[in-house]
């Protein structure tokens, strides 16, 4: 009889994700993590980080178009970008689908996973060899305090404010972020789940909205990540994503993203609006 | 030690959900179904039909707040609505928060489910005892089949496609609903997740698209249904809900729905967008 294997990933102490695992390809512990990539019967290749799902074959299209396109899409003509985390390659991928990006580059902690990355998710991390995309392998947070008025837009991909992520969701690092920004830039980043981590979206909606001029949550349906709603807060220096005309830039190869996505995105359940009205 | 209880449901034979339960409250099985009551650490009590999640103390305002009001909204004046299915009461509790509504008829073949509501679900169930409220213990096929030009709204809320419940999928289900619904009428189903139920949904709009003038898929997040992202389909006679203003009706004691949600609702991605536009 065949082993039926199973992962499971506590999303909660109280609930958790099953999926059925037909193969693991890679388990093993990094400097910064323990890292893994199964092969699942529902999602096809998972990369898996400290026991937390990071992307799937199935559904990292949600994911990686929401967090990149809603900000480059605002953006009128976004030259430099800057992707913290993302190891995976998945944003730099939908990044270079813009002929304005004259440099994508990738600040990821943990190098080991852009090699498993590279190894495993191919249809994610394609890009990670495009010409104008450049890796360094480095903290993120380093890399932003280095940088002044440089970038046009900053995309946090990181993992759950857990290890080496907690500093990616503090006001010293969004501060830095917004003084690496040149003028017109935008900050985008991953919040997590409105049903599980409703302190974390306060806590960096208010941050944010003290440091920059606009700030707004938007929402995206990913089957992976606990509960199945993801938010995102962008950040603005400047341009409004409500009041731009979409799409700017040709949109091509999207699965999820579309106009109606775009503006629909920002229509929030009453629950997260009040979420958002309680004084920061 | 004590006993460490979870319930997983299969969602798809290679996913799951898996909660923490700290009291079953209710386990039998009724002439139609196998009926759980379920009290979870995460989501409060948990009512549970052949092993499928129908809702929870912690989520069913989206399911039941977003069933309801998108088409209450779109009908200038409903008088009479039908509730096929829809034991628990979730779907009359919204529905009485109508002035207009002079009847809220339910049609539910299950006594079994009514009841056990009744006793361990109140904060649901609390309008199956309210006086414009009729329950019918009836296959709510035989109770639309019976009436014509009747209804102004009918909301199917049904389990999945299993058991009796696949026949409120069918064209002459759709068929017999249409014609018990007056002039400019509307109906609402449930379509399950676009994400996993991607046939089912094709199938149910092209069929309802084929009957009525207007048909439209709308989507709503809800964290105990498969994928966390649910589908929905209106089917209008006359009114268009994308065209309505909205509210028409004061929106009070809502936790999800609102006018930019019910305007949100209807923006698809991309992938679900392809999925309406195959042909029927």
């Amino acid at each position: 009889m065949k082993t039926d294997l199973w992962y499971t990933e506590k999303q909660t102490p109280y609930v958790g994700l099953t999926c059925q695992v037909t193969n693991v390809l890679l388990s093993k512990k990094t400097p910064y993590q323990e890292l893994a990539v199964l092969e699942t019967s529902q999602f096809g290749r998972m990369l898996v980080l400290d026991g937390m799902v990071q992307t799937t074959v199935a559904d990292e299209f949600v994911y990686h178009e929401m967090i990149t396109h809603v900000a480059m899409q605002t953006h009128p003509s976004p030259r430099r970008v800057l992707v913290v985390g993302g190891g995976d390659g998945g944003v730099l991928r939908e990044l270079v689908k813009y002929a304005s990006v004259e440099k994508a580059v990738l600040s990821e902690i943990d190098g080991e996973v852009v090699e498993a990355s590279r190894r495993y998710l191919p249809e994610i991390s394609s890009a990670l060899a495009h010409p104008r995309v450049e890796i360094i392998i480095e903290d993120g947070i380093e890399h932003v305090r280095k940088h002044r008025e440089y970038y046009d837009v900053i995309i946090v991909d990181s993992t759950e404010p857990i290890g080496a992520a907690v500093a990616l969701f503090t006001r010293e690092f969004y501060q830095d972020a917004q003084a690496a920004l040149r003028e017109g830039g935008i900050l985008v980043a991953q919040t997590e789940s409105p049903f599980f981590n409703q302190d974390l979206i306060r806590n960096a909606y208010c941050r944010l909205k003290s440091i920059f001029p606009l700030a707004y949550l938007y929402l995206a349906s990913i089957p992976t990540y606990p509960s199945g709603l993801w938010s995102f807060i962008l950040a603005s220096k400047e341009h409004d994503p409500l009041k731009v005309q979409i799409p700017r830039c040709p949109l091509e190869k999207m699965r999820y993203y579309c106009a109606e996505i775009h503006r629909g995105a920002f229509a929030l359940p009453l629950f997260v609006r009040e979420l958002l009205n309680t004084s920061c």
